[in-house]
């Protein structure tokens, strides 16, 4: 069993191009023992987003503070609070934006790229 | 893409042997689409816990609201609150429990047991 604190996390900068304000880092990964999932934590600060991009694997979002939107695949943008849970496709386009004042934190759980 | 309020969820209660006062609730499930992950809600009233047990599949848990605590295979208490993941192995015993005055709430994700 593994247990962590946000605040321990090592958050890195996410570069990929259409990114902007966004850091991550791995409350529960491969480093962990963590076989088959991934749980991400993103944090975009104010006028940040994450890259309006599609892929073959499937997200389960949850908010875990301030508030954010997502921009769905038809471009419509729907306003993100605590309490929500998002589930992202696979090969569906989404963008996570903080269009706010106070940082905006989501967890984003994935399958393990690597898992066996 | 599927946006779920925790407020719209269906909470039913978990009757698993050893578990008192528990419900849970799927954010996001096969019915939202999600073919590969299944993540659950779960809420313990003041005194109650989930079963002290084993399985083998992996759980990446995250703290919702309220404080808690899980028990480790070694019998060990761990508390729980705000910012905190919490990793089980498959076939590691453990127990979650809440010896507080308020709800504890947590996330539980888990692989689909029906994905292809």
């Amino acid at each position: 069993m593994i247990i962590k604190q946000d605040t321990e996390l090592k958050r890195t900068a996410v570069t990929m191009e259409g990114a902007a304000s966004v850091t991550m880092g791995i409350p529960i990964g491969e480093d962990d023992g963590s076989q088959n999932m991934i749980m991400r934590l993103f944090r975009i600060a104010p006028g940040g987003h994450t890259p309006y991009h599609t892929h073959d694997y499937e997200h389960l979002v949850r908010v875990v503070s301030g508030r954010g939107a997502v921009l769905d695949a038809q471009g419509v943008s729907h306003e993100l609070s605590l309490g929500q849970s998002v589930f992202v496709c696979s090969n569906e386009k989404h963008q996570f934006l903080n269009p706010y004042t106070e940082a905006f934190e989501f967890t984003c759980t994935i399958l393990n790229p690597n898992r066996g």
